[in-house]
Formats: structure tokens, sequence, C-alpha cells
């Protein structure tokens, strides 16, 4: 199991560790891995962006075999405050029932986390509701639910760091148990517009241009929406050169852990697939507490959610697909992370010309 | 093994038959697989493509459990006799030595096809050389490769009807060996030049437009191939609206083998992810003959090769990745095949809303 999670100094100072030790890319293996590539059996450069994966994996491992050997997607799941202003097509209650459809195997993270050979971790790091006893679940809920960032900051401090601490354990976690390769996932009813609302103050663009329907909002439920996280962002004013203020007043206890996550696989030099909008705003704010995260993280799609492409320029990440998906759990993920795996053998398994017999390019 | 190929009107006749047994998508059982994926828990559509592939998948199977069972790809090698006009960046004996690499696992759509679960079926359909007992290899040679088209028709129209009977003879095989999805790949040093040649033809381009550097023409090599394609269809005269001449005159062995494995598959109602450039050339004249095909058939990625999208519109399919792979094989085949997969689970290994106990959208 996890182990508790840390409060006060000792939780402040494990993220200032994590950021400080997240190195930077060696371009060297890059250029190694590259030079590898081109000597396989099919024209330099022709298997695109896999190659572009594959030479990238060299360098974040600091190994010329990459491996994505036991991989995870870590779902984190919680509960807004937001909700009661009524931004979401469906009730808050979902958040819980769709943490126990996952834990049963029921929900689309879990088909396509089996069709694509990767666990799913689902974690309670904030939902309202207790589970019992359930098994499968880990369990470092550190409130029940954010608070209404309409009135006021979805969390306190000490929530804040206890959240992105949460993720800290869990990488640390991934990291004992050899996973060479993770993926992001969530579920929190009302998380669309906590995202929307950090993909506005990050890019500096209005409410209305990166807010969308989420689960399934019609025409006036995106209106109400717009509104709401307008007032969110005037009561609360969060100051976009500093994202931890920016994440702590109008993000949520899921986005905070998956920040916490994404610090803690890259200064352990783990690849991070990242999920869809939701997971973008991790990405983003963790990006921008320590840009050299960027080396380390690969954007698995493109949501239909209008904000999205926004945050992803922003960031400087290129999804890897196109599928028209809004669902988040880590769907995305799941699929982008079998892609990787795919480059990863590519790298490790084809024969070069001089195996095969092959004839290189005339001269 | 394959039967012997039939020549002359045996074998006519067999496209014929093929070509009228295509059936028409019943539209109906689209709409039940609609309304089963939105009972499914998850907002509805937002699994996106996966959700249309699913219904797709159902429609063509009548199936409510789409089935992607026992899945394949067939990689059709053949040479080119428009190579000695110097239109390829590698040598024409690197056709015959990648068919041996295939048979021994080492090329990219081994590896692809491992990662995906898929297997590999290499056909030997009109390659230059003579590959003696090796094992695996599926003998379908209908010729040595074609004649030079920049002298005279690529092929004959006996050697067009036997390569098309023998994409049908796959495709038949394919059946009775339960498979209910199969992939297309190609090999075949110069078979751009067919593919821009057909593609310039069909969609009424220029060829300039539409033909790109291969395995890695220099700028003064495209040059050439375009005065070579632009001197075919000036000693050709293909006639657009008529896609067999167009085949037999500019096309290739491979080209005509994957068309026939089209026609086949889709009158046996088995779905057929088409892979690159000139897997779509085929596909494009498939359709061309008998427009249903487009119902049957599912684009796999965009390829870098300039044509790729101008041929993708003209027959109406929308790729499902984009991750600027040119390498032809199958590669971008065994990939989509996965994410075909995925959404057929999808379809049938999710829980429903009342099954998971998961409240509906609120009204």
């Amino acid at each position: 199991m996890v182990p508790p999670v840390k409060h006060g100094e000792v939780a402040s100072r494990m993220l200032e560790d994590a950021v400080a030790s997240i190195p930077a890319l060696n371009l060297e293996w890059r250029e190694r891995a590259m030079e590898h590539l081109n000597n396989l059996t099919k024209p330099p450069g022709s298997l695109g962006r896999l190659e572009e994966i594959a030479a990238r994996l060299v360098a974040i491992q600091e190994s010329e075999r990459p491996e994505c050997s036991n991989p995870a997607i870590f779902t984190l799941a919680a509960d807004h405050g937001v909700t009661e202003e009524g931004v979401s097509a469906y009730p808050k209650a979902v958040t819980r029932q769709m943490v126990l459809n996952f834990l049963s195997g029921g929900a689309a993270i879990n088909v396509l986390g089996r069709h694509c050979g990767v666990e799913v971790i689902v974690v309670d790091i904030g939902v309202d509701g207790e589970f019992g006893d359930v098994a499968g679940l880990v369990k470092m809920k550190v409130a029940p639910g954010t608070r209404n960032m309409a009135r006021g900051p979805a969390m306190s401090e000490a929530e804040l760091t206890a959240a992105l601490n949460a993720g800290l354990e869990l990488a640390a976690r991934a990291h004992t148990q050899g996973r060479s390769l993770i993926g992001t996932g969530e579920m929190g009813i009302g998380n669309t517009t906590a995202a929307s609302a950090i993909t506005s103050v990050l890019t500096a663009r209005p409410v209305a241009e990166v807010t969308g329907r989420g689960t399934g909002l019609d025409q006036a439920g995106i209106q109400r929406k717009i509104q709401v996280i307008e007032r969110a962002l005037a009561v609360n004013r969060p100051n976009s050169s500093d994202a931890m203020d920016v994440l702590r007043k109008v993000g949520g206890l899921e986005i905070a852990g998956l920040t916490g996550l994404i610090l803690g696989a890259a200064s352990r030099r783990i690849p991070v697939v990242f999920d869809g909008f939701i997971s973008t705003s991790a990405a983003a704010v963790a990006c921008a507490i320590q840009p050299r995260v960027s080396d380390f993280i690969f954007a698995a799609h493109l949501s239909s959610e209008p904000g999205h492409s926004a945050l992803l320029e922003f960031i400087g990440q290129k999804p890897l697909m196109d599928l028209e998906m809004r669902l988040g759990e880590g769907t995305g993920s799941a699929l982008a992370m079998s892609l990787i795996g795919a480059a990863a053998k590519v790298y490790n398994e084809m024969a070069t010309f001089s195996s095969a017999g092959v004839s290189g390019a005339l001269a």
C-alpha cells in the first residue's frame, strides 16, 4: 500500500526535492538513438513519429534498450464543489459511481487498459463519499472534494500540498514497482470547469474560447459554465505567473494529484503519457513549475474539448492521435501507451540492413 | 495452401461475381449499434471515432457482437519495371531482400504485427527473383514484376486478371480461416511511382502535385520521377473513367492483388483496414469498380506522401491516425487494426448505466 500522505513542511520539501531533481535530457543519447534507427531496415525517418518517440525514450531512460514494462495508468478521482453551480450534465454522485464501475472493470478505461496491456490504478484523492473496504482502490483522499471556486479558493494550501504529495507518492510507488511507462487519467464530475479555468489563466485566452460542453452540456449550459468560470476568476484573481496559485484557486484535487505524479515521474526518468483536457491542465502546471518536464511527457490525443488545443500549444506538445474522444479516465493514454510500446519494440526488435542482408540506398 | 490462380474466363467471372455480391450496408444495424453505445457508461459520443468504428463493424458483420478475431495483414510484394527509369532511392533487389526479411521476422511490419496481435501473411505476387523452398511465403507470382510503364502498359490483360484473382483467393482463404478483420500491406521498390500515376489519373490532379520522395528521393530524383510518370501517362493514355484500365496500364501487381483482396473481403463482409498511399490506390480502384466497397474499409493513417490526402479525399475516407509514417508494408494497418479491435471491445465489454448503477444525465 501507499504510505500515508505527509503534511506540512515535510510535504513541501518533497515537492521541492522532486522539482529540483528533474534532469535535463541528454541530447547525446538522442543522437545515438537516431543513428541506430537509421540502420534499421526501412528508409530513414519512414516510421515518422514512432522514431521520434523511440529516440526520446532512449534519451529519457538513458538506455539503448528502451522499455515500456509494467505500464500503468493512474486514474485519480475527485469531486468539485463548483458542481453546485450546475456546470455539468451529470450529477456529482456519478464520480463515486464511476469509481465503483472502474473497480468492477466495466468502464471504458478498463476495456482499453486490458486491450493495451496497461494496468489501471484507481485512486480516491478527493471523492465526496466513502468506499468502505472495496478491493483495489488506492485510498489517498485529501478532502471530500474541492470547495466551490465560484465563491473562493478551491483548495487550502494544506490541501494543495497534500494532493501534490499524493501524486509524488504514486510516482515513487511506480518507480519501486519497476514501471517504465505510466499514464494519467481522471474522473471528476465538474472537472472540465476547473481545466477550462486553468487554461484561460495560463494561456491568457477568454473563458468562452476555452470552455466546452464537458460530458454533454447544451448551449445554455455552456453559457452558464462560462459565467461560473468568469466569476471564479474574478473572485479568486489567480496569479497567472504562479501556476501553483492557479492550481489551488481554480484547480481540482485530481488535477493537483496528477501534477505531483508527473513531476515525480519526471524526477525518476519515467516517461508519462498524459490523457485529454483535464490531464493536460495538470501537465501544463507541471511544465510551468519546471519546464524540463516537457521532455518527459507525451500528449496522448487531441480531445474535442475546445480548450485542449490551446493548452497543448501553450506547453508545446503535439498529440499522437485525434480520435475525437472526450471521455477522460485515461482512455486516450491507454491507446497512446500502446503506440509508445510499439515504438520501443521497433527500436529493440527490428533487423539492421547488414544483419538482414538488405541493400542500402543508392548513392 | 492457396489453390492455383485460375486464368481466362473463369478468372474474370470470379471478379464479376465478387463485385456483384458486395452487399449494401444495412443502416438499421448501425442505428441499433448507436443505441447500445449510448447505454454504455460514458457520455454519448464521448469515445468519438471508436464509437463510429464499432457501429460500422456491427453493420458490416450484421452482429451485435462485433468481432476482430484472427486478424491478419496481407503484405503483397511485387517488382516494377519502371525502376529502370531511376525512380527509387533503393535498388530493385530490395523487394526480394525485404520479403526475406519479412519471413525472418526482422522488418517493421513483423514487429508491429506482433505488438498488435496481427498475423502477417507475406505473398509473392510478382517479385523479380525466385525464393525456392523458403518457409512461410505464399506463392502467387503472376509475373516477375510489371513492365516499364514509361514505355507501355505495366500489365497485360491476363496478368491483371490473374493478380486481381490472387487477391480474391486470399480473401476466400481469410474467410475460410475465420478472419473477421484483415489489413493490407505491400512491398515493391518503385510502387509509389505507380500509386502517384493512379492518383493523378483518378483525381485529375497534376502529377507534380501527387508525387513525392517515396523511400527518400532528393529534389532532382522527384523531378525525374514526375517526368517518368508524365511520360507513362502520355504513352498509355489510361481512361480515367475505367479504373481497371488505369490499374493495368500504370498500376502494379501488388496493387492489383490488393484491389482483388479488398473486393473479395467486402463481398464476404470482412472489414478491411487499408494502409498508406499504395494500399489506398488499390482501395480507390476497388471503390471505383464498386462504390459500396467504401462501407467495408477503414483508412489506417495519413501517409506523408503528398498524393495520399488527395486520394483519401477522392474516396471519402478519413484516416484514423497521422503519425507521419511512409513505410508501407502494412505498418499503419497493424496500428489501426489495434484501434479497431479496441472499438469492438468497447462495444462488447463495457457496462451499461443500469448494469453498473451509474446515474444518467440530468434532465
